[in-house]
């Protein structure tokens, strides 16, 4: 059993102090998600990081992360992370975001779609059975802290396949919401 | 199944809007929790208040709920929650402290004991079989954010029974962590 223990998380950069950094991802690991091509000149470009607060990742722990996605774009889609379902499909999360804009995209198996807003102090509920993506919709690094229960697990394969239902795109009145024309079910 | 929601968390004074109001505990309701007996002019004084997310209580949903301790003293004893075990003792909870200075105290039911600092940004993870309670050990209010698996429970029988290992107190240098003389066990 884990014992009791205590880590610092700054409430408005999201760093926490000792974690563990779990993904970084840049736009060549992206490469496929957005309807255009990166650029190959981008490739390196760190889209996101996520680091964690390190326990042990067994049964009935709680995790929990800070995620902090560069804002940026790929043609008109806003720099986002790849989503994905839980692999232990009714097992929920929460975000609490501490700073930047964003869209929290969702989307289940049988093709509903729901986009909550993203902002400081915004407390997201990602219900069982939704695939979750976090976009970056404004100008500066969207930061947040997310948990969820260690056994939860990720199946990224499965939204990679059909899609998103809806995309996040820069418009002439600010960040919009379309269909996604790739999107297979 | 839930769907996804957003509510609003203020990342200094942590109330939660939509809230639903969980518990609000007086003086009156911590009658022997403390060595001194509680005054009677000091009966309705209000200890804490505890707002929920409004999630079902159900399996695998996380609950998250923010608690403001007002500061204070019984005799020698700080402010304080009531403390539990979770019924399900192999459930952890997340703290995430926004505002004032804190103490969290925790026991085994083997006899251990662990303090741990709450202060703006700290993150103390409750490993499972932890009983717990925090501990107003400054002069303004006490406020944090926990995260915690629904079908967690909670049990304040067997730690009221045993009492905590220890007390927080306030000593000349600040506050002292001593021995609880009524500890059952």
């Amino acid at each position: 059993m884990t014992d009791p223990f205590t880590t610092m998380l700054d409430l408005e950069r999201g760093l926490v102090e000792p974690e563990r950094k779990l993904t970084e991802r840049t736009l060549a690991d992206m490469d496929g998600m957005y309807l255009d091509p990166v650029p190959s000149s981008r490739a390196g470009e760190v889209v996101y990081t996520v680091s964690e607060i390190p326990v042990p990742v067994s049964g009935s722990n709680l995790l929990s992360s800070t995620t902090v996605i560069q804002p940026g774009r790929v043609g008109d889609e806003f720099h986002m992370t790849k989503g994905h379902y839980h692999a232990i499909r009714d097992r929920a999360e929460i975000y609490v975001t501490l700073a930047g804009e964003g869209r929290l995209v969702m989307g289940t198996e049988d093709g509903r779609h729901q986009v909550e807003p993203m902002r400081r102090g915004t407390v997201n509920y990602v219900a069982g059975g939704w695939a979750h993506r976090s976009v970056n919709a404004g100008d500066d690094p969207l930061v947040f802290y997310a948990v969820y229960v260690a056994d939860a697990g990720y199946d990224y394969a499965t939204i990679e396949e059909e899609g998103f239902p809806v995309l996040v795109v820069a418009g002439d009145d600010g960040p919009r919401v379309v269909p996604n024309p790739r999107r297979q079910r």
